[in-house]
C-alpha cells in the first residue's frame, strides 16, 4: 500500500493532533511544563479569553493529558488546579521540538526567550531522532524507511 | 524573571506554532515528508476542502517551509508542486515526536498505521531529548533547568 492509498484517519500524527494539536492547547501544556497550574495564572499569562481557556482545559482533561486537583486557599472556596498526567508529560519532546525549530527559524535577533539546559552540566538540550538500536545513531529523513504499519488501511476500500 | 512574569510573544514554541501550529498545516507537512507534492494529491489524501488546502499551502509557502516548483505534464497547463525547504525539513523531529506520542497514547489495537525505521538496521526510530554534551545523555523533564533566555522580556513592563 502506497502512502497516497492509505487512510490516515488512524495515522498517529493525525491522532495526536486531534487530541492536542491546537495552538492554545499546546501553549497551555507548555505553561504546565513550566509549573503553571491555576486557571487565573493560565489566563493572565496566555492572555486568552475565558471561553477559549475553559474549552481547551476541558479538552485537555478529557484527553487525559491534564488532571484536575482541588485546592483551597484560606477563606476562599475550593478551586481546581490542572496538572500534567504521565500521558501529558510524554508530550515533552513535542514541545521541545517546536522550541528547537522556533529558536532556529523564528528567533529574535537577541536569541532565544527560553533557555533549556541539562542541569548537571549546563549544556543546552537537543531533540534528536535516533535509531533505537544500541549505537543510538542520530538520523535524518534520508536514513529512514517509512512503511504502512499493522493498522494501515486503504483510503477507499 | 519568573515564567509567569515573562512575555511569551517571542517564546520559540509560540513562534513555531504561529507559523506551523495548525492541524491541517502539520498534516500537509506530514504528507510532504511522505512524498506528496501536488495539490490534487494533498486534497484527495487529506480529504479537506479546496479553500482550506489553498489557504494552508499559501501560509506554508509564506512561512518558507514549502516552496513552489512549476511542473507540466504533456498537453496540460503548467501547475505547481509544493516541496519542503530546508526550513520545512527541520520540522521532521516535531512530526516524529507527534507520531511517537500518538503511537504510545492513541494507537489502534492493531498497533501503528505507520512504521518508521532505520533503513540500515531496521530498528524503529525514536525521538529523544538529549544533552548536547559529549555523552549525549537522554534527558527527562527532571534533568533540565529552564531559564529566561537573552531575548526574554517582562509580560507587563
Amino acid at each position: 500500500m502506497k502512502w497516497l492509498e492509505m487512510d490516515t484517519e488512524n495515522c498517529p500524527v493525525r491522532r495526536a493532533l486531534d487530541l492536542v494539536g491546537e495552538k492554545w492547547s499546546l501553549l497551555i501544556l507548555r505553561d504546565a511544563f513550566n509549573g503553571v497550574r491555576r486557571y487565573d495564572e493560565f489566563r493572565r499569562h496566555l492572555g486568552l479569553s475565558e471561553a477559549v481557556l475553559a474549552d481547551r482545559l476541558r479538552k485537555l482533561v478529557a484527553a487525559g493529558v491534564l488532571r484536575v486537583e482541588p485546592y483551597r486557599e484560606p477563606g476562599a472556596r475550593t478551586r481546581s488546579e490542572y496538572r500534567l498526567t504521565a500521558k501529558g508529560r510524554d508530550l515533552w519532546p513535542v514541545l521541545l521540538a517546536l522550541k528547537q525549530w522556533g529558536d532556529t527559524h523564528a528567533a529574535d535577533p537577541d536569541g532565544t526567550a527560553l533557555d533549556v539546559s541539562h542541569s548537571d552540566c549546563g549544556a543546552p538540550v537537543r531533540v534528536e531522532v535516533v535509531c533505537s538500536g544500541e549505537d543510538r545513531l542520530t538520523l535524518t529523513p534520508h536514513d529512514v524507511t517509512v512503511r504502512p504499519g499493522p493498522a494501515a488501511r486503504p483510503l477507499h476500500p
